[in-house]
């Protein structure tokens, strides 16, 4: 992780506050805060905290004077908007910021008409309805209250009257339902108030396979030496083993723009075969392109069907996945990919030759353009000298006789041996389909 | 979410500060504080605050002020302690505790020796080495130093002198450090004597598959009508599309206890076929038991191998895994599994009948004892009147002829149909195999 931070704090800052106790037993791992992170980022906001509290008022109160005097001009919370007692937010948010609870009666007739709805399922009688239907309904006086997706109405808080401080928006847990809410969110008048003293970053994303952090660690050290990059942020994360190396700069910088292009220039000459990327593409996304026409087909040991899964994530993956084998077993890989028995007593189920009688197999029976093989120990046993944990075979092979093969020994558990084996795989399906 | 809180306040309370800018732009998601919070909540800690930071010393001293005023009895941190200039956190910690930082000359060598094995990967020079040594070795007066699983020490550091305030536990980063070393982190002097003034909760753990989580809510609360429940804490928490019931308070209180026995006695009652586990086990760790001496198959359509690939997940799942087949075309589920292709024409290729001819095909090709086939519409396009998006049909089915079919129609986005489709069939293989 590289992240320079100079000059960051000029721009607009947020905080986050994701409430629900059981985000804090370790059971549940938030998925709302990285989520607005990322779409605050987008637009140009800095997020300084992410905060996880429990569903008590004053940790959620202690969270927002925290942030309030770490002097945030945003705060967005999620969670605990619901109908029953311990959903406290919009309680917590109208004290913070001096604004009282007033019944809004457009609302209340709209939390009314979709309560109704789920009445029968929470077998709430009709005192309990109105009174779940009332509670949601309370908004912050001067706040604007945004539509629910699904029971639960969001607020869009301006800053306290007299003390001023972030302007706070309150959306609902329901990753499903914060999801939907988020435009009409941004369009309230508090938050464009707030997202109008920012501007979005110019950004430029490249994702690279098979190329260690270290080294884009040293590459980016010696065009420091040469090229002033503080106006520029720099991040490189590893994500899905592959390396993403984001850059971005505030618009309209001459100064930016040159150290942005002298990092990408050096990237691609030392590293320029592992850039797959652009354009911030994921792997499964080219691969979704790359394989438009083509007829795909996997044969997997070690991976279990965690490779075929993998590509019949996205919807549509049915024009092109005829399907794979999961052939744990010798039998079954004899059986049904028809490996020869002698091949596998000769040199092992885990081998080169094993691997590409595999992609054979599966051209075969699936009647495939291309097949993509592999198999391995992915441990934590079954390790020997010759063929330790993590030693993987990999055989791409098309229907018109292109093959790439691999035999390399992967780093980790059993559990990042099985994944990175994944991912490796699919990237050698993009280097046959692309010829690079 | 159930959390009555009751009485909570008294025990041990701790709030983790995870650092790294790379958390705060919500590419990575934090796995630490979760896995931390998780460790705590078993030894009878309660955490009331997580926070995620950037690396930036005047962020992490705030979360530190933040959980001193909070009045928290330990803070965990994780992260920001390698070698270069934006690992700021025992500097910060020191600062907090106001423990000026001295070199440890012991932990000097241990990080050295570690250091120097390191040398030729990060292509550092002499001083760039000594100096990174030096800087890992710098331990507040009065800390603990814990031997680094990686390349960094730990510090388990007491409170402040004069102010007091929180005992405050540094680990790494990496998640695989941060597991390695929390055993001794545990047994440091300043942490134990944390730990001294909790004792671990009672716990009951039920895993419920099949119910609403509205059910088990109107269950707790018609218990509370008859039942003081205030001396336990209930979570109910959905992980994994099970229902999670945990029973928790403090040893020794018979009140506890009754309370316990009546909800676990209400619950049993009403919904007791859809209790699986009392022990906190997954079903994945279930299956696996009960999977010894059988040999499984997979026939999978809409989950495209995600079933294989969960059941092939744990070591040693080749002594019961023999493989599947993902037949994701009409042709590979004729060619690879034998489902006629009259059938698949008569019925569709989503119909409970070609489901029941995926497991028999399975069955036979992979001469397995049990088989099971998974077939569906996950959408989000293909959906009919009569077979919406989410109808997906399961059948079961051991060697000597025991059958469990299900043709439900599941809720959600294609991968959550996907994804709760393997674990609605990794439940119909336990049923089969214990005939409940």
């Amino acid at each position: 992780m590289t992240d320079d931070g100079h000059g960051a704090r000029a721009g607009v800052r947020a905080g986050i506050v994701a409430t629900g106790s059981e985000l804090l037993t370790g059971r549940i791992t938030d998925r709302n805060g990285p989520w607005v992170a990322e779409r605050l980022g987008e637009l140009g906001v800095e997020v300084s905290h992410l905060l996880l509290v429990g569903d008590r008022g004053e940790d959620m109160a202690a969270a927002l004077r925290f942030l309030a005097s770490d002097g945030v001009d945003l705060v967005v919370t999620t969670g605990g908007l619901g109908p029953t007692a311990d959903d406290l937010t919009a309680e917590v948010v109208a004290t913070a910021t001096g604004r009282p609870l007033e019944l809004d009666e457009h609302m209340e007739k709209v939390v009314g008409d979709i309560i109704a709805k789920f009445a029968d399922r929470l077998r709430w009688d009709a005192d309990a309805l109105a009174a779940a239907n009332r509670k949601q309904a309370m908004v912050p006086h001067g706040a604007t209250p945004i539509s629910p997706a699904g029971t639960a109405p969001g607020l869009a808080v301006p800053p306290h009257p007299e003390r001023g401080g972030p302007t706070i928006l309150v959306l609902p847990g329901p990753p499903r339902e914060l999801g939907a809410m988020w435009e009409d969110a941004l369009a309230t008048e508090p938050v464009r108030e707030v997202l109008a003293r920012t501007s979005p970053y110019t950004e430029t994303h490249l994702r690279l396979f098979g190329v260690p952090e270290s080294e884009i660690a040293a590459t980016l050290r010696d065009v420091g030496e040469r090229t002033d990059l503080a106006p520029l942020e720099i991040t490189t994360c590893l994500r899905d083993f592959a390396l993403e190396v984001d850059l971005r700069h505030a618009p309209g910088s001459g100064k930016a723009a040159a150290a942005r292009d002298a990092v990408v220039e050096e990237i691609d000459r030392r590293h320029g075969r592992a850039v797959f990327s652009r354009t911030g593409q994921t792997i499964d996304e080219l691969l979704f392109d790359l394989l438009d026409g083509q007829v795909i087909a996997t044969a997997e040991s070690c991976t279990g069907g965690l490779l075929a899964g993998r590509l019949t994530a996205p919807a549509g993956a049915s024009a092109h996945v005829a399907g794979g084998v999961v052939s744990y077993s010798n039998d079954a890989k004899a059986d049904l990919l028809g490996v020869p028995r002698e091949l596998i007593e000769a040199h092992g189920a885990v081998s080169p030759q094993v691997a590409e009688a595999m992609a054979d197999g599966a051209l075969a029976r699936f009647g495939a353009t291309v097949a993509v093989a592999v198999t391995g120990v992915a441990g934590p046993g079954g390790g020997t000298d010759a063929k330790p944990v993590g030693y993987v075979c990999f055989c791409v092979r098309t229907a018109d006789g292109r093959t790439i093969a691999r035999d390399p020994v992967l780093p980790g558990s059993r559990g990042d041996i099985r994944e990175r084996s994944v991912v490796l795989a699919m990237h050698l399906v993009r280097r046959v389909l692309t010829g690079e």
